[in-house]
């Protein structure tokens, strides 16, 4: 019962700055906002080392460019994400494009060369244009390979600035992707391996996370979901003397079904991965609509 | 695959028209928020017949202010709510206080004399300051009352203009409770007709209703939630010719258990309540960061 | 970290009690499944007043005999529902049905005259047939009566032996409506009283409530889902020097977004509503999977 | 509208046979139930090859028995899971242990050496435990070794018949862990592979799972929850000419927020996952509490 709640006052011609201070005065999720906010600025005030995890697919709903931009201001240091992610980045940067609509009849999009992700779209032809493009890199790529080096390889022949792979890539930012063979780009990753000298190697990258959290300044992590990006994140911590000083996670998920996307951040505690003295912080949202306005909000205060 | 999705672009300084306009661009629960606030301003430019459904116990989180100047500038004419929020409103309007905290101890709090209600509280002295209120206020009424009537009575009382009880009389819009006897203000009139001649008619309001969603202007209805409010104000169109030819609800509940408030909008179709040329958006997300999100948008789209 | 977690048992020909065993030696839900079981047994074995509460439209789902058979078996004792599980009993004691089938088009079904709730359905002549038997019942009633009077009443001219209201009536289990008004069963209530002398009292119903939480034996509550029956069964007690004993409820809804339904049972503790020494259990899961399995359990632990 | 739902009847001594049945009359959760009996069951009737996706730590449930009975009595014939449920069955087999308790103080569990999945619990020994005996069996691999293997090798040497290792090589069986760097065990792997000569190779698993998917008998396919394993499954039958003839999926994601885990399964028929004419099923309910169910329920249809 430490602060009275205040009746939040919404008016015309407001900025986010001062959507996050009426938000500040309420509790449930609008607190919880403005909370979000204060620890994501707590991080980069205190020069934290931003771990963001990036699960499902994120990038078709539009959300690719603000992961970018956060990586080319150093407000992000790692990515870890999903192939989906990593995938979807790529096929916007070679030009491809995804389109939203309304749920129709999945028969007549598979009839009509459309893929589905809820109300985001994707013809069957911009993975066509994905394998080519992919087909032109992966021979510039040689030997044996992590898949975080992959990837800045990758990275280093595009041009979209929208692309976080290629601003990761101009950041030296490393992206790692721990399932990499569970997506469209590990696919084709695969069928080029048939018959060209090229080794993926995963466990490479672990060493390398580990070195990440190890070392350098303090450590926050931000979860967009949970999923293998969340678990990666937190594990590398566990071969670390620290832990995460600061955690904020946007999550629908809840912890009663055991998986670790629900799990609160405090169960994290138990196994070392954040103390009892980190900034822990919990979002129940929609990442794609609490994620852009807590950037927002974190921009404001920070004035980046 | 009607429209491309195009990455948002977050920045300093924007302003919730901004964002609005980013979350447009993209897919999954950002392009239903640009939605959202489209439908409640076609809703106010078409002159609807605003209807307002508010579930669970949201006042205390801070929201009751936004709703009292939705009412305050003809944005909400009719509402529709639990006895929660109607009895935490007067709370607030005669003086007591909810506070925010850490969830804590319950059996601690029982001890100290605080009321949790998730990460918001409230101390037993101001249910004492209500009951002493209230029971000032309720011999002023007299006879055979309906709830909405009992509601205007008590809205002439308060002071506050936070309070949308209050604005609620000022600008002459009802106010139903249709669960009233389920709330600690119908716990207090309950006790107070023991010995005194009131008498609370339930059964008018839903004539008060139908009249509303019979006739006049054309009619918009939004749900925070779902619950008894929900399908109070849906339940009244089954008795009109009409039906709601805008309808937009925030909700965190899903379909696939049957409940009222997890229904989709597309439901209320096959009932008549809405048609299929109305205008339908579901917003999965937390009403506390939602509601003030799209006011916000819907505010300065409309220059209200 | 009190019980070694064994693995689960599955195999051919397993009764309920053979799986309730095997869920009772895990976590997640399934060790909540058997400690449910427990629960409601436990208020059964210690003569508890059980007060069981139906949000939604269970009724549709077929869920309705296992209360009316609660009743008859004294292991229900009071019975707080929506309007909706009410009027859908009385719509099956009359002769109507719902159906089942894939979510079809709402505009298709519209024009058929059937009403949808998710993958029930129901056709408008059974809601004739509703309006025809109720009319003819409802002359029968006199006067100034409660909410739960009228349901006995009603429960008096039913035969089905599968309707909870006619069980409810053969046992002398008072059936309360909180939001009578906001049901099919109360717009007709409200058309008939019209021009005919029925007064519905809702404000008794609240005294007779209180009566049954500070009386007689020991109380214990089971909530399937939340909503209006979880409130006005927890309210009652806040009128009362006691708390309940027990408390289990079946819920999908959650905390965080602070309204009733989602509350933890804990959250109780501090307003008085249960005590630290109650027996609380919350199972996450569709009531309409999870409370035949409890009660099927249960029947079994205790030979009922 | 295709079948009367009729009121489920819930007695004493039923069996899961019997449960089953009743569950086939109702609507919402408990008529999916049904189905995804029958959805399994058709599965194996038609000599399916059946793909089981393990998402999450379900094994620290206790739900690892169940998939090694599945796999010894030819129920499952492909296993694609996280390294956390390989880890903790590999725990277990070791002669570790998980325990059960209510949700503690997390710096207390950190301070006793306690880890915590949710209200699952497992002691730092057996972690020690695993390293240890892992650390064994590590030098017995040799080479450049595709994950699928080197699980079969880990397999060969355990010997407790609950471990679903143990099982799947016994039966041979493959075990797919595409994100096996993200576990403990892909942990202790990189750690021995500092200075042994032992190189995992993710790559050749896709190959070994397009050929399962794309030759021998119908595909069929069962996810508890989503992530990795039911995105490599599903993305496993993009490169075959077929699709899974069955699909059921159990979960308690949702399909709005546009993650994998929660989309549709009628979403996978755009992809060409599965087609049109597949039997899909989904139950929105805890897998700790569904699984087991349905698993008694298709070892009574089909006499396993």
């Amino acid at each position: 019962m430490s602060k009275k709640i205040c009746p939040l006052d919404i008016r015309k011609g407001m900025t986010i700055a001062d959507l996050i201070r009426e938000y500040e005065k309420g509790a449930f999720g609008s607190g919880t906002m403005a909370e979000a906010v204060e620890t994501y600025a707590g991080m980069l005030t205190e020069n934290c080392t931003v771990f963001l995890g990036l699960a499902g697919a994120l990038v078709p709903s539009g959300l690719g460019k603000i992961v970018a931009d956060l990586i080319r201001d150093d407000m992000v240091h790692v990515v870890v994400t999903t192939g989906a992610n990593a995938t979807h980045d790529l096929i916007e940067a070679f030009g491809g494009s995804h389109y939203k609509g309304v749920v129709e009849d999945d028969s007549q999009l598979r009839e009509k060369g459309i893929d589905r992700i809820y109300d985001a779209f994707i013809a069957d032809e911009s993975f066509r244009l994905f394998e080519k493009k992919i087909g032109e890199i992966l021979p510039t790529v040689k030997g044996d390979i992590s898949v975080s080096d992959l990837m800045r390889e990758i990275g280093r022949h595009l041009a979209s600035p929208y692309s976080f792979v290629r601003q990761a890539f101009l950041k030296e930012v490393p992206v790692f992707v721990p399932a990499f063979t569970d997506s469209i780009l590990g696919l084709h990753t695969f069928l080029y391996a048939q018959d060209h000298h090229l080794i993926v190697d995963h466990v490479k990258d672990i060493g390398r996370m580990v070195e990440l959290t190890s070392s350098g300044s303090k450590a926050g992590a931000i979860f967009l979901g949970g999923g293998v990006p969340k678990n990666f994140i937190f594990q590398a911590m566990l071969l670390s003397p620290r832990t995460f000083e600061y955690a904020l996670q946007i999550t629908t998920d809840r912890p009663e079904y055991g998986g670790l996307s629900g799990a609160t951040l405090e169960e994290a505690i138990s196994w070392g991965k954040v103390s009892k003295d980190s900034r822990l912080c919990t979002c129940y949202c929609d990442a794609t609509i609490g994620f852009p306005l807590i950037v927002a909000g974190v921009r404001d205060a920070l004035q980046k």
